[in-house]
């Protein structure tokens, strides 16, 4: 349970908190996987939103998952990547978030580079990153003992 | 400026903050690019550090820097990483950290995904990566308000 100031200091930047959709970058599952490695090592992320085609959010793809896959016994092959899309190789299952709840958020970034966020129908809206969170948390550093005495709680045995 | 107590709270896991070299994948600056992608692949990790003979830290490499050699004017092509090294693609002048310095890592630690760890000879001693301040940050968030009362300070003005 994350105490109420704590939470107001860590969200006092939250408009900058999600990352919109439309800044983000992002593959349809049914893409193949030279386009994903194209779009993958240009946009310099680690893993990017995999879409279906109304929008969902549906997985991620990371730029090992593509190179995995041209890694034959002989060294590197690119022909392996034909006829192959992003939805055989995508990570399904991953988390999602509907709201700034900065409990769930914290707590899911210690394992994920980035959260996806969703509206009511599962369509993909934005994105939460570890930078925008360590950014309020770095706010939440500075600012704590500026504006609040931290009082040692008298515990009761 | 961070707080005493804010501090002590975040280094109170301290231990776990650095993950010792021992425990960290890296490549030679003089080691190919298609070692280096093998390497990059199987560890996960977006981007590792990069060593001299001496293990001393000189920078880091990303799958997105030998991807990006591989993509001609007519698509992928494995060729064109023959004969370059990991010096042709990593970056330099990353910064370092020496000890735990929290306001230093968390401020760092909003552009890169990690800090090397050196030691005064420069030799690479580990690293410090967003997951493992996350969860310091974590405990900090949930400890807070346990622990202590937030008093508003008095503005004199």
């Amino acid at each position: 349970m994350i105490g109420e100031k704590t939470e107001q200091l860590l969200l006092e930047n939250q408009e900058n908190l999600v990352i919109p959709a439309e800044n983000v970058a992002t593959v349809l599952y049914t893409h193949g996987l030279e386009h994903a490695l194209l779009v993958l090592s240009k946009v310099g992320y680690n893993q990017i939103p995999v879409l279906d085609h109304e929008d969902r959010f549906i997985g991620v793809i990371g730029l090992s998952d593509v190179v995995n896959k041209m890694m034959g016994l002989t060294g590197l092959d690119v022909a392996a990547l034909e006829n192959l899309t992003v939805a055989d190789v995508m990570e399904v299952n991953i988390p999602c978030i509907t709201h700034n709840d900065v409990e769930e958020i914290l707590h899911q970034l210690v394992n994920r580079p980035f959260l996806p966020q969703v509206d009511e129908n599962g369509v993909f809206t934005g994105i939460v990153t570890r930078k925008e969170i360590l950014k309020s948390v770095n706010h939440l550093a500075h600012q704590l003992e500026r504006r609040y005495d931290l009082v040692e709680k008298v515990t009761v045995h």
